[in-house]
């Protein structure tokens, strides 16, 4: 089942698949502290950063909980305007952290304006930020919402989730003072899940060794402890690093700004697509996201049902999110998936469109 | 570099390393969900339970982590004869239980007599066994430790990590009367690293939702709640799903008490080298582990040497774990390793000690 236009697992190149095939190492070997050090040092122009980048062996959301649980003794100021970032405030409470939600209506993206708000109201150790909304294809404006945190409270550590950005959009978290940004690896980054990364500042790093209840496995002064003899407090997830390690260097072969171009030109394709046909963009205008697209089903398409057509076709999108099924439905354009594959699903869709127009006359 | 004797990650079977380059699918699809009920299934016999098996995207520490945030509001006994079963207290401190460690010398199996001791001063919520200390070689006698526990109070669940055993060993949990039984995928299920398995009582369910401070990545409840689902609360490690499904196949094929028996005799073929080469097995008679021995280098090998000669044979073994460096040395006889291979590295080790006898006359 090939190309999938889901927003993760995404598809993974043939290559990278295979890379998972080498034979294993002992993770306490010279052969596996090459490659984790090579890895990790490959990553950091996709975090736009300096900083040291941990890989676990888990998804994104247990880099969400690594944030609450050791950047906050208790103060957590969560942006929510969708599943994830309404998920990350889950984590938070789930973690026992006084965890209070900046609402914002799914669609629209958190404006600093709104934050600046909340700051004055109260003292936070740690703001959380989904960058890049997969529910709703909403982008945030991180940079404008870092700086307003800033200079509202220097101390407040503000913490990204760019699982469905990273690798597909240009993210500069030094340049921007962010203290940590946290990915998985079955979005943009194409490669199979099971592995999540995150880039941490060396101020949160020091916050956390005064934060008690940090727990073992997300532990991130834990982790950088092993980090400086290139290993890992838990067992690593090998198969996957080999698949990140070849990855990353296909990344870089294609370039950092060629892939964020690619990602824009696919974006723009599939959002004219939309409004040229009659529907709309879920979110709001100028924050609409390069790597998903969460289309408005003004039609009432059956989506089940396009995604039979679809999937005769070899091809898959996704339905909306949560309390969006139906109401919405989501293409993704992000990974390895080129413009001429977003140019064949939009032919299909196209054709679908003008079967459902006849049949719903007839 | 094949065959490895280390205790994980052990090599796998090239068909196994293939099924993970199957093309990704969408998590909340039929496809993944069939693939996911059919593997938790399959793994059941190898718990010996008719419980659900829970699989996280975590190494094993991962679901130690789990056992104590969730089957403990405060009190935890924790059974500790060697480096894992250390960690695990070490989890249970970090995450802020109250937590007594029952301290065994290492290379000693933990007996009825001292836990019923620790059972008569306090009253503990939770019990935690290391099944197969990996560290040490020793084989704890979990069914007995089970027993006294139930003795003394037959409210205090009991949490048993068969990391190094599962598989390889029959495991009796229904039988036994644990609570959970977890396991990662690289040791003797013999699969590449990245997942954690752990089967997981009605009792021990119930008693989770009364705990709070559960967390969320690895929160019982919330796992259970998606389960009915066959799904998972976070992206499931796709890639290693397959290998896992893979290899319960080959598994069932080779047949359980085979497979049990294969790593009762390579055990024995290698402690039986041991006492004829004027060595010593580290761990105690009666206490044998079925699936690492454990070597006190009583001839002062050097073991950075010993690995090189190995490593020209395409072979190798493990150093002594932490205290136990240069003091032991590990061979692992688990997994998909066959006799022959064994018999092989035996021959190279036979080899190796003659001409450091030799270089040590001269």
């Amino acid at each position: 089942m090939s190309p999938m236009f889901i927003p993760g697992p995404v598809d993974v190149h043939p290559a990278v698949l295979a890379a998972q095939t080498q034979p294993m190492l002992p993770h306490r070997s010279q052969e596996f502290e090459s490659l984790f050090q090579g890895a990790r040092y490959k990553a950091q122009p996709l975090f736009g950063t300096r900083a040291q980048v941990f890989i676990t062996a888990s998804s994104g959301t247990g880099l969400q909980e690594a944030a609450v649980r050791n950047l906050a003794k208790e103060n957590v100021l969560c942006l929510v305007n969708g599943a994830f970032s309404e998920r990350w405030f889950e984590v938070a409470k789930s973690n026992s952290k006084q965890a209070d939600p900046l609402m914002v209506e799914w669609g629209k993206a958190i404006v600093p304006a709104q934050v600046a708000g909340a700051l004055k109201r109260k003292k936070y150790e740690l703001v959380t930020i989904v960058h890049n909304e997969t529910s709703t294809g909403v982008q945030n404006p991180v940079q404008d919402l870092a700086a307003v945190v800033r200079e509202n409270n220097p101390d407040t550590l503000i913490c990204v989730d760019a699982v469905s950005s990273l690798g597909g959009v240009k993210i500069e978290m030094d340049k921007w003072g962010l203290d940590m940004v946290l990915t998985s690896s079955q979005k943009c980054l194409a490669i199979p899940p099971g592995l999540a990364l995150a880039a941490v500042s060396d101020r949160a790093l020091d916050y956390a060794r005064r934060v008690p209840d940090r727990g073992w496995y997300f532990d991130l002064v834990r982790l950088a402890e092993h980090l400086v003899k290139d290993s890992t407090p838990a067992t690593p997830a090998l198969s996957l690093i080999y698949a990140l390690d070849m990855q990353l260097d296909r990344i870089m072969a294609e370039g950092l700004e060629n892939r964020f171009a690619r990602h824009s030109q696919m974006a723009a394709l599939v959002q004219n697509w939309v409004s040229a046909n009659g529907f709309e963009v879920f979110a709001e205008g100028g924050y609409r996201s390069q790597t998903v697209t969460a289309v408005s089903n003004t039609m009432e398409l059956d989506i089940g049902e396009l995604n039979e057509f679809l999937i005769k076709k070899q091809m898959r999108i996704a339905n909306g999110y949560g309390q969006l099924k139906e109401k919405t439905f989501r293409i993704a354009h992000m990974g390895d998936t080129q413009i001429e594959e977003i140019n064949t699903l939009l032919s299909a869709l196209d054709e679908f469109i003008t079967r459902y127009q006849k049949s719903s006359k007839s």
